[in-house]
Order: C-alpha cells, then structure tokens, then sequence
C-alpha cells in the first residue's frame, strides 16, 4: 500500500499476570508478596512499568475488612434488604461508607464514598473474602496505598515504578463493570490533549484521557474475579511521571452535569 | 513465600499497534488496508486474536464523512454555538445525529444517538478529519461494521478474529473520555460471572464485565489521538465466542437508574 508508518507510533503493550496463591492477611507487607510471586513466575521489574493491583489485596493487608456479625443493621437497612432479598449487614456498612446516597432504586444502592468515588454499595464486598462472613472495604486513603507500594518497590527493587490501586465499578447507561483507578501513584492519571494539534493541524480542544482508568481496564484483562490474579504489570506504555493521584479522575461537583 | 500460583491464572495479553501512514479514504477497503499495515509491521493474525479499531477509520471508509460547509445551522444552534464560542454547524449535527437530548448546560451537549449510546455532541468529531472541513459521524451500524470486517479477515486469513470498533466517550463523575466499545463481532461484550462461585464458594451475585469495553480501554493505551495508531490487535485474552454486539452493553431505560 506504500503507506508510511506514523512518527508518533506506539510500541506494544504487555500485560503481565502477577498470580498470587493463597490469601492476603491483615498487617502482610503486600510488596514482598507481589515481589516473591512476581519472581516466582520469572517477572522481574522494568523502568517504565506499571504495577495494577486490585483495590482487594490492598484492603486486606491494610486490615480494612470487616466481620459481618458485628454489625447491627438499622430498621431502615433491614427493611430495605428485606425487599430485595440482600444482607442487610452488607446494607448497613454500605450506608456506613457514604457520605451521601446517590440513588437507592429497585435494590441498587449507589453511593458517593467518603473519598468522592460514586458506586454501588461504597464498594463494600463480599465476594473473594472467606465465604461471606467478611466484607472488605475500600482502603481510607488509596492513593496513599499506591504512594506507599510505590516507595517500597523503589526501595526493594530500585526502580521507580508507577502504582494503580483498581477496582470494578458500574456506570450509567451502560451495562457491565469496568475497572477504573481509584489509587494512583508516580504518574499522571490523565493524558490532557488540549492545546495539541491533530495530525491534520486541528486543536483537539476537548480531550483529556483518563489513562490510569484505560490501564485500570487493560488489567482487568487479566486480574480476573476468578483467577486468584490480584496484580498485573503493564510494560510498554509510555506514561507521564509525575504526581497525581486518582482524586484528579473525581469530577468535581461544580462541573458534573449530573450531579 | 511458597505460594502456589492459581489454576485459573490468565497467561499475558499483547496489545500490539497496527499503525496507517496516511488517510483513510470512502470506499476503501479497511481490511485490505488493515491487513497490509498489519504485513508491513511484520504482524500476522493468529487464532483468538481480537482486532480493535477506532471508529473514525471505519466511517472514514463507509462514507460516514459530512462537509460542514454544507451545514445551515438553526437558530438554536446558532444561539447555543456563539454563547459557548462553539462550531453551530457541529452543534446542529450533532442534534440532527441524535434521537433525544440527555443534558444540554454550559456548552455541553450530552445526547442519545440513533443507535443508543449516550455520549457527548452525539459523536460527531472534526479532530483527526481535515483542519476542520469535514465532521465524521459514527458508522450507521457500527455492529455490523465489525461484522463486516470480521467477515472480509475471516475469507483474507481464513481465520475467525473478534471485531470490536471503539469510541472515546465520556462518563458522568468521573474525568477524561475512556474508550467505549461501540460495535463488537465475533465475541460475547459482557461476562457474566452470576451464578459462579469465588474461590471461597462464594457466589458473585452482581458481578457481568462489560469486557468488550475492557478492551477497547486497552486498545486506547496504544491507539492514541496523535499516534496514527487507528487499530490494534489484542492477543492472548481468552474470550467467550459467540453472537453478541455491542447493543448489549446499552443498558435498556428500563433498568437504568439515571434515565
């Protein structure tokens, strides 16, 4: 076809399964664990990599669950898990999460978390714990738990490597999870094109990428529900360093049109 | 650590760029275009590979292409153009491209296409066209584009390659446009995981992936706005086959808690 190829082509992208066995436990450094899995399936850290962990791992080594039998549901969670056939416990500590409800329709529960993360149920969760009698929680502060698995890495491996800390969430109109970053950590969460031209000399005006949540998802390729693959490391993407964490990707409520 | 690593483990995904020097022209044969940019970079399709490609080429070659000049702008979208310093031939388009107006505040224009996405000025983009002369539209049946394609490789490579076209679209809280998948061939769009049970027995009541927009997300990470990159194919996700497009992933009004 005689076609050139662009100047500004990208190289390929990889996306390496890190596999844990077992469980994570409350207070276990969760950069050893990943780095012994890591080199036990022959993975070993790059510059330029990015490691996606999802958000679970991350809550259980920080202690951040809950057993369910310690929480006392109120009047209004039982009623409202009894209408729809849910645990009302799971209700209670959804509420618990919030700082405001969003929409409570037909069984859905979509709250805003009190980092600002709009998703069903706070994003507490039961699944992929121990049979349902804990339900974890999302850690206090994810961008700090990616900032911290950062500086551990950078001191275990001596590799500046960049940190998303993932979880699945729903979204309006369109059906299924996707992943997103709700930690980030060594890189711009956004790529922002405004003010660049196109390649025909048109300004992109209006185009700001949310990468990390691109990459969030790319991870979630691998990092399956069923799979016992907490993490992954994506290698070829060439991102911008920087600070910057997930909280840039919270669209302030002054310019949500749907707030 | 002695950690065994988990049986349902998912081996590495490639995301490999296939990048076109030069426009994309009406009529032309994508696949034929695809395939040669494919050979030159040294790529050759293999069985389970999905192809990913970015919308614009495909309307670009179904024709899918308006002059604005020929666009005679109403009143209202005149009025609405110069009090946001926007383009009234692209704002009257995108009016005419949707089948009802989801949001229209502060010089964002959120519609319901004809096919029934949700996203902003109905898709309709002047960046990456021309300067500016041109606007592309999103294909009429971006489903059967993909099914299109994945029939023309399939008789080219005598191989079955799962299609999906993507779009950058928005979202409500969260900031930056990830890549939606907005038509898809050849594969399920969404995995269904109710029913099956977590390590711990646990079953994942609530849990689909909309994994078709997973991929589009990655395909994002090396099909880039400036790069040159339109497509890309992605190798070594397992899929489930199958009928399915990506109708599926619009949630019907009916159940969705935003309409």
């Amino acid at each position: 076809m005689g076609r050139s190829i662009g100047k500004r082509a990208a190289g390929e992208v990889r996306i390496l399964p890190v596999a844990v066995g077992g469980e994570i436990r409350a207070g276990e450094s969760l950069c050893a664990t990943l780095l012994a899995a890591a080199r036990s399936l022959g993975l070993r850290f790059q510059e330029g990599d990015i490691l996606v962990v999802k958000h679970k791992v991350v809550s259980k080594a920080e202690g951040a669950v809950v057993a369910l039998d310690e929480i006392r549901p109120s009047a209004a969670s039982l009623a409202w898990a009894r209408r729809y056939g849910l645990d009302a416990r799971v209700s209670e500590l959804a509420g618990r999460e919030s700082r405001r409800i969003v929409r409570r329709k037909r069984g859905v529960l979509i709250t805003e978390t009190r980092h600002g993360f709009i998703c069903a149920n706070s994003g507490v969760d039961v699944s992929n714990v121990d049979g349902g009698q804990h339900a974890v929680l999302l850690p206090v502060d994810p961008d700090g738990s990616a900032a911290k698995l950062r500086r551990e890495l950078k001191k275990q491996v001596g590799i500046e490597i960049a940190v998303i800390v993932s979880d699945s969430f729903g979204r309006p109109w369109r059906e299924g999870l996707t992943e997103v970053a709700i930690g980030v950590a060594g890189m711009r969460p956004l790529v922002d094109y405004r003010g660049r031209r196109d390649p025909h000399g048109y300004s992109l005006h209006a185009t700001v990428d949310a990468v990390a949540d691109e990459l969030a998802c790319a991870a979630g390729l691998v990092c399956g529900k069923l799979a016992g693959t907490p993490a992954c490391i994506i290698r070829g993407y060439v991102y911008n360093r920087g600070r910057g964490g997930a909280r840039a990707l919270i669209r302030p409520a002054k310019n949500d049109l749907f707030r």
